[in-house]
């Protein structure tokens, strides 16, 4: 039996879109002798749905999706995640199901198990888990269907669940496994996902063939990074990250096993190419084409163009350098030389007339008090009307250049440079801005040397370093670190060795700063923890603040 | 036997605040002959805690004020909320538990069993369901105690869930129901309550006395209301609205009935009340004192303005009148009326300037442009960075004053009248607006019969009208309300007689600017469906766009 897996970037909500890639995918498999064909989790609306699940309309245009492919089923078999209309009058009104389809039939439905109900997971919002679990026979094999999260219970050793439901299926004997999964990224998830195949395949013997899709909804990316894998407990391959691909296997091959080919993990890689398809879709799939930045020199803006320009292409992104009177020389220069590496459209625009302007109109009421953050805000709030106002007229959509420890500690300027339609390194710690910006010079200067090795700043006061306010960013991040993706409390992270007075002060930081990040652009996703849907805190909250 | 019920206003993560506040009423409920006190659910926490819950730290804060309560229960039950730890090692960590407090001792825990998983509740993102059902004996009683959605599922006909946790409870024959919970406003909610209040205890044909919260945790607002039923089906006693408050009730006059003393549910009166408490509680729990706004002439911010003065009094309410070159003279005469009717601190700014500053830096990129939304956005943004600005100056915290209409379909500019802490009327259409401002006109004119007469106008170009881009509201907010709040999609809408073309365009306005509705302020909810926590959706979506 002759098996493709078809790892696609498919499109929330763009019924039409995604199905039209499904059948292309069909006849390509059909054309290569494919006896089957597997698609993601909710392949056919795109995942995650959210809401849109809540409309009666949405799950008719599933299902019409799904006739569309029971029809294309001739000759082959379609494997496909779908939402489902729960019958009964008790639980959710839908299941999160997989379909198999042939010859124009629905050979079996299986729904999903383990509703994943944590992190920027809400499926137990929309779903009913199954209840009933059985193989599907396919061409005399048996054939246990198993959606994303299902495989994640090995043995019920998961505490989060009470039920594994491949144990359940096992006692129909199946042949092999097929896993259809929406799998989000992070940079440390391939490696986890393979152990977690592995663990299911070491326990019941038998290949699994886990399809997972790519591309970014917003801010969730998925890296593909499908898997096959023998009974021997090896990859027998593990599909491209980021990048669609129809691939077929030979059953009997995959069985024979004593063959690895797994890819290299690299973290400063991933997160790379991560950001640089989270852009891309974004603007795709948003149907837009061009985008703009603010270059101040410094290193999270430089960074962010690059990947931009890998992304989008040179022609498509556009730069305004602002400085201001307290802008250095080496800021402007070092964001042109950037410009000028990179080959694209540079404008640059004073904001000291434009402050002036401002001071005058509050001079009446802000007679004798002295220059402050207020006026620092003004800097970085001009800014954003600029870069919005080009946005505006031109049609370029503005990236938000902010990165993770500032995020957490509240370290810029709401509605000044917090600005943009999506954040792209608001997953990306300081000081893994630096490794990615090495990493992006790795084959030549792109980044100016010099704006890798000065002492970072906002340069709104004259002589303004980041130290002034924040401790250095590698005391700070790993600390941000153990908060935000451990979970430790001001406790534990004392009894790690942390400094209590800094601890304090950094927890009340990110706390206090919940409101900002509340108003703040959708963050490409790339750790285990984002900001976002990820991380739902209180803002009227005080614990820790 | 007497039972205290206290309605209190808790604050999510104040630990040392909600139990002094929660000591304080034990004592005060002792002194008055109670034999038992009841608080809400996660009482010693506040609701919703969200990914607080995440953190071992905070748990173990919770059991110190279980502890402190235990302690205090010398001579008075105490039933209060929190969460429990899990001790299995199966199921999520943590239960949402009530706990019966005597004489030092716990005399019973009783988990929560409907854990709220839609709209704005992630309950079992944190929480396992109670699988065991015990009535707590006390004094001679059996008390059956549930947990807010507990109730909700009479006989098993709620939908949503698989069990009733009173129907397992009723076989130890209790003698009474206490529901302790956290149920948020909304217009229409206070009869629901009742409804199911009395659904129940017609069912089991015993009193019930049900105990909320009151008081805002930033967009989430409790608007007390708890209840007493008597057997007979009527409502004994419902506490206040918006307010807090300890009441003791004599169990024996409680069965006996025969006494209704329910309120009156006025939509717009509660409305109002709700929002003002909104305001004040976002102020008082996160420690600001001041708040500023811009008044345009125009209802929205006249409603916001008076409703603030309500909330925080007028000496802690400060407007900025930004006037550009399109603003009519009398727009400027209106907000100067109102400024003064209120007795409120007023300045008037005039933008030009500023708005020429930005016209002179932008005019080498813009040459032969001709004026678009992108000089209207960027007069909405100077009056956003100029109120900011007084904002960081005088520790003023803005507020929004955008209605749930514009809120709906994006007429408004991000970064620009979309700024502000929190959004007051994001949750009140247009419509009702109007209803609001003549509510607030009642005895007499506060608000400017011209702000409320004249044609709705953003005044960002001459001559401008709400009309040009938008259908009139009266034909908008009926269809925008079967969208949001009825999830009624394009088929029905139309089935339901809204104009085919306007269906399409209204949902297409709509789903288009969820980008700005992500970077919103939080918005007080009234409704059954707000934005914000309570409505997820995509925004690359392509589904109706």
């Amino acid at each position: 039996m002759k098996i493709a897996l078809a790892q696609l970037n498919y499109h929330i909500g763009n019924f039409e879109g995604n199905l039209q890639k499904m059948l292309a995918a069909v006849e390509s498999a059909k054309k290569q002798g494919a006896d089957l064909i597997c698609f993601g989790e909710l392949a056919v609306c795109g995942y995650p749905p959210r809401d849109f699940l809540e409309f009666d309309d949405f799950i008719r245009q599933s299902y019409e999706s799904i006739k569309a492919l029971r029809h294309a089923s001739r000759g082959i078999g379609i494997v496909v995640g779908a939402p489902t209309r729960n019958p009964f009058l008790e639980g959710k009104d839908l299941y999160n199901s997989a379909y198999f389809l042939y010859e124009g039939q629905t050979l079996g439905v299986q729904h999903k198990t383990l509703l994943p109900t944590y992190d920027i997971f809400d499926e137990y919002r929309y779903f009913e888990p199954a209840t009933e679990f059985h193989a599907v026979e396919f061409k005399g094999k048996k054939i246990a269907l198993s959606i994303c999260e299902d495989i994640w219970n090995v043995g019920n050793e998961n505490p989060l669940y009470t039920i594994c439901p491949l144990d359940e299926m096992m006692t129909e004997q199946p042949d092999l496994i097929l896993n259809i999964s929406a799998s989000p990224f992070n940079y440390a998830h391939a490696s986890l996902r393979i152990h977690t195949v592995r663990a299911n395949v070491e326990r019941y013997k038998i290949p699994m063939f886990y399809v997972n899709h790519v591309g970014a909804q917003t801010d969730i990316i998925f890296d593909g990074g499908s898997i096959v894998m023998s009974p021997d407990g090896q990859v027998f391959d593990e599909m491209s990250y980021f990048e669609e691909e129809l691939k077929i296997y030979d059953l009997g091959e995959v069985i024979g096993g004593g063959r690895t080919n797994e890819q290299a993990k690299d973290k400063i890689k991933l997160i790379h190419d991560a950001l640089v398809i989270g852009i891309r879709d974004y603007f795709q799939k948003l149907n837009f084409k061009k985008a703009i930045l603010g270059l101040s020199g410094g290193i999270d803006s430089a960074v962010t163009a690059v990947l931009a320009v890998r992304a989008l292409g040179k022609k498509n992104v556009r730069v305004l350098l602002m400085p201001s009177q307290f802008s250095s020389r080496h800021s402007v220069d070092d964001a042109r030389q950037l410009a000028e590496n990179l080959g694209i459209q540079y404008d640059l625009i004073a904001i000291q007339p434009v402050f002036g302007a401002f001071e005058t109109a509050l001079l009446p009421h802000f007679e004798g008090q002295p220059f402050n953050v207020t006026e620092e805000n003004i800097q970085a709030r001009i800014r954003g009307v600029l870069l919005m106002a080009m946005s505006n007229k031109f049609g370029h959509i503005l990236l938000n250049t902010t990165n993770k420890s500032e995020m957490a500690v509240g370290y810029g300027t709401l509605y000044g440079d917090m600005c943009g339609g999506i954040s792209v390194l608001g997953d990306v710690y300081k000081t893994e801005v630096y490794e990615l910006a090495k990493y992006l010079n790795r084959d030549g200067e792109v980044i100016p040397q010099n704006s890798i090795a000065k002492p970072p700043s906002a340069e709104l006061r004259p002589g303004q370093k980041d130290t002034d306010s924040l401790p250095p960013y590698e005391t700070l991040d790993p600390l941000l670190y153990q908060y935000i993706e451990c979970h430790q409390g001001p406790r534990e992270l004392v009894e790690m060795g942390f400094d209590e007075a800094l601890v304090k002060r950094v927890l009340r930081m990110v706390n206090i700063n919940e409101f900002k990040r509340e108003q703040a652009a959708p963050v490409l996703r790339v750790s285990s923890k984002g900001f976002g849907m990820g991380r739902r805190m209180p803002i009227v909250g005080k614990y820790l603040s």
